[in-house]
């Protein structure tokens, strides 16, 4: 049987192109399963998987933990709010005690960048990186890339462009990545002030015309404005950022072909998209989050295939 | 097979008394389930079902759990504590991104009067009101008159008082429904200033004085004093509320006829009922508790039967 | 079959040998259960299971949700956070109604000491105690003397040093009445200001400085300092504390012989514990938190076989 190349989901970066195709290929036979009446398989009913929380997330919490269900896993859900790190346990005390207790995988969210890679080093579990800080969210960027290739055919050759704030996202970076290894282009387009200055070092061109940037591509991803990660200083106000960057019908009517529109969600309607083309028919922002659980429920089975029982 | 008349359990002004009839007579064959020793059925396993609760609730949360449970339905908790509705997301957007990851069902508590009713016109699955701010709750009402109908043979022809704060109870209401579909005479009592105007032109009559209501009922279905709900300027003080509306023994011995006591919960012992009432012969407060878990069975198991599956 | 000598367990005080004897021989079975591929057995498909944290916890709680799903039972959970506790309930109104629901077993921690005495004596369900107050947390003390007995071969003769904040532990109290049923010898060594004053009663010495009580002991179980739990006034500064009280290396070195080192976690580094000590051979902190699944598995699988069904 075929196996990923690495030990744990901690990044895209660490992927090579035959662990992409070898995630969508299981994600197909997962999307197939949960739209039949019984959406669940007895996989693994001999796994645990716990899910750690850090930090506050609704959908891809719930994601995982239907992909788990869908799995048949035993799951433990934990969260910072009830959890000892509040008295001031380490990182690497929580987890080694939630593993002593027969934990197989862990799901893990957390405000810090590297937080997966370094719980690798030192616990003796699969680590599955729901996002670390602004740095990397492998499994959002998977199912982005699924879900265009599901659209279009293949990801290969595609003009994807990145529109937003950039410098406090974590998807953008797990897409520039996951899609350059799979032969798309890639550009981004936000406020300077928004765009972080390595980007172009990744091979990324930055256009801050908006315009232009949509004339360019076959595939929007439309990053939410996330005013809670947010300095004031940085900045454009709301109104200046909608007016900008801001994607709507008029603007999208504008171009002279039709392009797919993504969100990661939750959307701010309005603000970075309106609500007629969130809705519209060029928009996959809900095939997207139907596609997160069959992605998962793929990551999740090919890592437990490593697991020695 | 039958069905019921309606799509969703959005309150029991939609419901006619064939539904109600049915509802019973499946919630009949779920009490037996849950009094045997394994009070599990398999009939839901290829149902998944969403409790969205929006508000606060411990009761109707976990009746819900546990009936959904027993059904052996695939469960998702979302409370919006841990939600993206704080990041500012709409309800709808909410709802249908959880509803990508395939729900069947949606449980929804809600602050906002006719949340359910909203979001049945816009997303795809089955939903269940398990309260919409002061307006419906249908499964209490389904719970309260299967409880009478449990006691006293019959709900039809019964005398059934409502006592307490009416305007701010999403019980009253749907209980007022519920009985008079079948066939019950409704009287309120309570503050005059906490009963609603509309309320004489549901053909129900109000009673100020709390000993002649007792006089005239069957049933007395005390409600809680609402603390939290409550605006300072309408209410009397608690001290006086006890004083006039308070259902103590000696009240009830004034009486020249045992009536049945009930409590949707949680009680304010020494408030709005002492003590030795609420857990007298007459209380059936935890029958209610008991036959809330086999309503809501019964409600789940057919919508359940209308999915095409 | 043998059985527990009680109906629940509440204290080890109500516990003797024999029960102590029956619950470790019923756990051997379920460690080796838990470290097979599948981690579950059937035995408790009908038994429903209610955890009632009126306090914070993460160890305990997720460790018997861990225990409880390995049993296959069926799991309500419920935290005060959630509850109609806030609304002022009664805690005998709240297990009444979780109860009516057709609960077998409650496990609760509470903030009360009492509290799970107090429930056994007014509700029909088997109760749990996972830790009341500073008085008792008897799986703790079970899985404590299970990991030394493991280790050790024995805990008859075997000498047990308990070391810190006395006054405000639960696990303390509990492991003494544990050891001392089994015949070990037990000490205490902490600040005077905390140790209470009853301790010299229970027939433990106390000693006040820690190399002379390191010197005397098989087996040191090493308090958490509980900030939160401590009035400012009977506490030395965290640094005489660490100075005075701290197991670190070097003193260890200084003894002529290898002590087993103990902690229930979690564990504050640098403060009570060094490093170096928590993950030294000589501790087995990790397989005290291995152990409790199997001891809480043991508990609840004794009780259960009471119920009649």
């Amino acid at each position: 049987m075929k196996q990923l190349s690495v030990d744990h989901l901690l990044g895209i970066k660490y992927l090579n192109k035959n662990d992409i195709d070898l995630i969508f290929e299981t994600a197909n036979h997962f999307k197939e399963v949960i739209n039949r009446p019984i959406k669940k398989v007895p996989s693994l009913r001999d796994i645990t998987i716990a899910n750690l929380f850090f930090e506050n997330s609704t959908r891809t919490k719930l994601s995982f933990e239907i992909a788990e269900k869908r799995l048949s896993a035993d799951i433990l859900n934990f969260s910072a709010g009830q959890s000892s790190v509040k008295k001031g346990e380490t990182l690497i005390d929580t987890v080694n005690n939630i593993l002593s207790m027969k934990v197989d995988i862990v799901v893990m969210r957390h405000a810090n960048v590297g937080a997966g890679v370094f719980l690798s080093k030192h616990v003796d579990a699969k680590i599955i990186n729901a996002g670390d800080g602004t740095h990397e969210h492998p499994t959002q960027a998977l199912l982005d890339s699924y879900s265009i290739k599901e659209k279009l055919g293949t990801v290969k050759g595609k003009k994807v462009l990145i529109v937003g704030d950039v410098l406090h996202s974590r998807v953008a970076l797990s897409n520039i990545f996951a899609l350059q290894l799979q032969g798309a282009q890639v550009k981004v387009c936000g406020p300077t002030t928004l765009i972080p200055k390595y980007i172009t070092s990744l091979g990324v061109e930055v256009e801050t015309n908006l315009k232009k940037a949509l004339d360019w591509c076959d595939v929007a991803n439309v990053l939410r404005v996330q005013h809670e990660r947010m300095d004031i200083k940085y900045f454009p106000s709301t109104r200046e950022y909608t007016q900008l960057f801001g994607i709507n019908q008029q603007i999208l009517d504008s171009l002279d072909k039709k392009i797919v529109i993504m969100h990661p969600g939750p959307i701010n309607r309005g603000v970075e998209i309106t609500s007629d083309v969130a809705d519209s028919k060029q928009s996959i922002i809900l095939n997207q989050v139907e596609n997160g659980v069959a992605i998962r429920m793929a990551v999740i089975y090919l890592l437990a295939q490593q697991i020695k029982r």
